[in-house]
């Protein structure tokens, strides 16, 4: 017996380029709607041997059909398998008996349906435990390779190559790549994923030299953070695009019941493709457009764009989708505005967008338009040309309106810019066609595309292919042994929640604390106030109460002893009036500091990626507006600072209507030092700093909670 | 000499409908590139009488060519000027004088040009004047009534006749029409509009019984509110989609130099469009699918929408789409549910979106589909239906997979609830065509666009087509003198702005004001907090100093006669010594109300349409999340609500936290009175109610401020 095989590489290597496979559990029907695997395959003009296997032996195709497994005169490469689900784990062993490693199940009905169907896949993977062999599926429809004529599909369809790859849990995205990735090379479809994940598909095709663009279509993800670790290594060599779907709550339960993923927050998602380089599509026109985008373009100097048009209006279509595609509308150099206005009319402004349709009508058409390209893609100013151009007449017909001559021509001899089209009119896809022929340029069937795609061409170039990740610090100074026992204490004694106490742990690990201290008479609270200096703050301490507010247990700005004296008595009559069932420990005294910005700085674990770090605005609003960011913990400085960058109310703490700005250092470490706090404690289930006061000098956490994990 | 003619109807039907067309400056070349109208308006198959004009006469393309207007043997129903800018305004003096009532002009080079181009402009509205003659354009390409075969634009292009009609400012949207509204029936290019405008041609096309849905193109508007009032009547009989450019602020510049058009801000677009019943469209493609949407589908009883898949995947997808387009995904009756378990294999749970692929395996696929259809389709909380399914195979050659013969007849059978498709493949667009040759169905691209054009169809049945519009109240109470009085003095004596008597004008407008006395000493003010009754709040007055609190200049919570005396001369020295050139009028003396939820409460005129009323949530989050809310002003108590509910600080007043709800009455009360002020009072150029304090029982203005127009 051979060893187990721990490279990933050679298992999917055996998926993509079999030299042989079995086809277990073929239908001795063919013809339309019969869904026959061995005539799919034969159809493809797969050249490496194949063998059906199917009970009733006999011949299928001119093929011979082994009865069992057991029989077929080789060890193919690859096995796959269409009986039925009951049938499917003895088969599985039977395929493991032959030494394949290589097995995909393309039968339904397993951790996508019923519990017998949880169960059956349990067996599955039982089987090929510790033998070295490796299952796609099951629920798929296998995998595709263009290069080999290769695809295991129930399915004909059109066959478009192109040097994309897919890595999907539905089999459309395989079958309808024409229409989803403008064509495809090699493809895997993992279905329910019990064995062969995303980690180990995108590490392999990342390394496929031929494969220049990479898709995901995500309903779940299990190893989340193995995931980002491959993903961040294959999208500085070529981009990852990715449709995560699910991302309503309705969509999440469906997307549970048709794969079995279970769907952890899509925000959290969208913030560790973020942390790792892939780049989230909205939908499949979005998947389709930057696929082209990216197997067509290479370079772009910058963002700021010209628009070449033939019509004002279209002109200020692009305008608007420019900006909201947050690239800039480009500033022509006085050389391009003088060249062009010796062709323009004397009465029009020459500035960007360039509307050459007046000077077109009487230059020629054709002529205007090169001159003006190449004067333009020529400007320093200029990194990327929208052209719009209508489609009206058939340009077999009309060949004086057919653009795609002098465009190919410009587009050639400035290969560093992208040149892009915006066409409309009845012979959009003829005239398309023509234009895209040499793949120089792509045409977007609106701007709104067509800015979206160069935007993401610049994001990929400039924020993930030449972007260097730093890594998250570690801070060596945490009294690790302090947090350790609050938190044992905590969770044994507090029911799962820690709230005086979680501000100590706050202190042992490094983030700035308000001094606070319990007093549980008025004499105590008295010489609290003393010692912490006045004005103080006084708050109820009951495990019942969260929102203390509301019970009356809150009260700021207490000046002199008098005043502490007196509140104390009052406030635990008012809350045990208003909470009569709630045991009052104590009451909390700190130092009274108006000002600042009140943030709330959290943590959280997300099914898919573990510990997360959630940021937003404190107070109500956070709730109000969900003006929140996620990162996946740890976070390096860029990824905190990018967190806070990313919520509107930055601009409070960047010194919002004359106030001095906010200590962004100090925020930024609380937030690095968070990460590292909930990574390294995992019994933290989730936690609040709310709110964290960040002042021009320094920031504290006034308030925090700790909820905990019962065992871990 | 006839009279006038007043009726827009008779003058819009020449436009559209001549008789008889002059061409005056037609080209005596012909060809493609020589953008000869004549040969396009022959080539069109016009059948009307045509006349060429041009100095040089002879005979072109058969026709004679007459040396003048005044020439022509007839008085011509329109006249169609192409000639050099220059020679316009001569033109349209001879076509006046010839008696012509019709006149489009196609050169560019006026208003959208230089200084000499807005001049000519001028000269020729003047030609005109009192004459009963009408223009459409400059900076046009006319008209086009696919039902004559006449098409006035210098371009031939695809004809693709659908009864939809395009008003809009740039002539890509006639001449592209096969692909931004699925075809045309009539169309108007108003170009510069310098007389033939918006509302006008709405008017007449609302009014023709062919059109069925009317589309425009928008770069800007000068008569906002005679647009609304118009587009209130038409939106009742008919869907009006609206593509408004220069949204961004870049597009906006470049929108003031095509069209000439001064657009008003973009939001208050969106509110003046939602309170006529306007549809406002994202996009070219948008505007695409929402026109073959309300061509095709007449009724849809609800927004719970079914998903009909051949993949768990896709139909992911689509709860996704379906909840961000704002519909509801259906849950299926228990009969729905049993039918559908009946042909489902056993593993597999029954839910929407229905997975049809497993089944169709077996029973086959067509048949499936038309089981499934009809059963969900007479399920009565269904009220529209999404079906996926592929389009891998030529459905030429593989007839089992071509889905259109069930579709149709299960679409034919359930007319009254919307039978949608997305579809997918490399033969999409084959099977695209089969399925929507009988006009009842829509194939769309995306599950997004398809959702997104059910949700349009949704909106407009049930909220502008159906949707009683009712009147803003007028308060006859409001003490419109004292108003006068003050802002007349404040416009003298205030150098245009009102701070402190604002109060009194929202008083006499019948918005409750909190109480407000200003003391100019300390005594003042002690005798002041007095009658108020304690505590109070000191702000200085000063009509340099805008934001108070900047400079010590507000202080809450005053519990004691004692404090105030303090605080006056405390707060005069601070504020001295922080804006030493303010002159201090004295302090405002308020009662202080702590609690309840500050908003803002603001008005101002948009260039467009006049008086528009902002709101949204006080202080500086206002400013930070931009959650206001814009409406034409004055509106109804509907519309007011509306404002209100359209923020996100809404949450707020509906009691948040477990505060109590706000009084919504009082506050919407406030808004409607604002608007009938703003209106009234033309004098009043912007103003603000900030905060406005809005608690459990009644609300009260605590500042304000207006700014004047210095001569109206």
């Amino acid at each position: 017996m051979t060893a187990p095989i721990n490279s990933s590489d050679n298992n999917l290597r055996n998926f993509l380029y079999p030299r042989s496979i079995a086809l277990i559990g073929v239908s001795t029907r063919t013809g339309p709607e019969t869904f026959n695997i061995l005539e799919q395959v034969l159809a493809g003009g797969y050249r490496g041997r194949i063998y059906p296997v199917n009970p009733r032996g006999g011949i299928l195709l001119n093929l011979p059909v082994y009865p069992s497994v057991g029989e077929i005169p080789e060890t193919p490469d690859l096995a796959v398998i269409s009986t039925p689900r009951t049938a499917v784990p003895a088969v599985v062993r039977e395929c493991v008996d032959k030494g394949i490693k290589s097995i995909i199940i393309i039968t339904q009905g397993f951790a996508d349906a019923d519990e017998a169907g949880h169960r059956m896949q349990e067996e599955i993977l039982a089987a090929i435990e510790g033998k070295g062999a490796r299952i796609v599926g099951p629920n798929t429809i296998g995998v595709v390779n263009l290069y080999e004529n290769l695809n295991t599909s129930f399915i004909g369809f059109l066959r478009r190559q192109a040097d994309t790859a897919m890595i999907c849990q539905s089999g459309i995205f395989l079958l309808g790549a024409a229409d989803f990735t403008a064509g495809i090379g090699l493809g895997v479809d993992i279905g329910n994923a019990c064995d062969v994940d995303f980690s180990e598909s995108l590490d392999y095709l990342g390394q496929d030299s031929r494969i220049r663009v990479i898709n995901l279509h995500m309903e779940g993800l299990k190893e989340g953070r193995r995931f980002m670790e491959v993903a961040r290594r294959v999208s500085a060599a070529k981009p990852i695009l990715c449709l995560k779907t699910g991302r309503s709550e309705a969509g999440a339960r469906a997307a549970s019941s048709h794969s079995g993923s279970l769907a952890g927050e899509d925000h959290v998602f969208s913030a560790a493709f973020r942390q790792c380089g892939v780049i989230r599509v909205q939908n499949v026109e979005e998947m389709y457009d930057f696929n082209k985008t990216f197997l067509t373009y290479q370079s772009m100097p910058g963002r700021r764009v010209a628009v070449v048009t033939i019509s004002g209006g279209a002109g200020i279509c692009a305008v608007d989708a420019c900006s909201a595609a947050g690239l800039e509308v480009a500033r022509f150099s006085e050389k391009t505005v003088s060249k062009l206005a010796a062709v323009f009319p004397d009465w029009m402004e020459v500035g960007n967008p360039a509307d050459i349709w007046p000077a077109g009508m009487t230059r020629g058409y054709q002529d205007t338009l090169e001159l003006s390209l190449d004067t333009i893609l020529e400007d320093p100013g200029v990194d990327a040309v929208l052209v719009i151009s209508p489609a009206y007449l058939d340009p077999g017909e009309d060949p004086k309106l057919d653009i795609s001559i002098p465009v190919n021509r410009v587009a050639a001899r400035h290969p560093e810019k992208p040149l892009t089209l915006w066409i409309f009119g009845g012979y959009r896809r003829e005239l398309a066609a023509r234009l895209e022929k040499e793949n120089r340029v792509v045409v977007y069937p609106s701007p709104e595309r067509a800015m979206a795609s160069l935007a993401a061409l610049y994001h990929y170039l400039y924020e993930v292919k030449n972007h260097h990740w730093t890594s998250p610090p570690v801070f060596a100074d945490m009294d690790r042994k302090r947090i350790g026992d609050i938190l044992d204490r905590g969770g044994k004694t507090g029911g799962g929640t820690i709230n005086e106490e979680a501000l100590q742990i706050l202190q042992a690990c490094g983030i700035p604390v308000l001094p606070a201290r319990v007093a549980r008479n008025a004499g105590e609270a008295m010489e609290a106030a003393e010692s912490l200096g006045y004005p103080v703050v006084m708050k109820i301490v009951s495990p019942q109460i969260t929102h203390k507010s509301d019970v009356g247990g809150v009260r700021l700005n207490l000046g002199h002893a008098r005043a502490v004296e007196e509140t104390f008595s009052e406030m635990v009559e008012t809350v045990s009036s208003l909470a009569p069932h709630a045991a009052i420990e104590g009451v909390l005294i700190q130092p009274y500091r108006p000002g600042g910005v009140e943030v709330l700085l959290g943590g959280k674990r997300d099914p898919s990626f573990g510990p997360v770090l959630v940021y937003g605005l404190g107070g109500i609003y956070t709730e109000l507006f969900r003006d929140v960011s996620f990162a996946v913990a740890p976070v390096s400085r860029e990824e905190a600072l990018a967190m806070i960058r990313g919520t509107k109310s930055y601009r409070l703490l960047q010194g919002f209507r004359g106030q001095s700005p906010a200590d962004m250092e100090t925020l930024v470490d609380c937030l690095l030092r968070l990460g590292q706090l909930v990574v390294e404690f995992p019994q933290i289930r989730e936690m609040d700093i709310n709110p964290l006061l960040v002042g021009p000098e320094g920031a504290v956490a006034v308030d925090a909670r700790i909820t905990i994990n019962k065992k871990v």
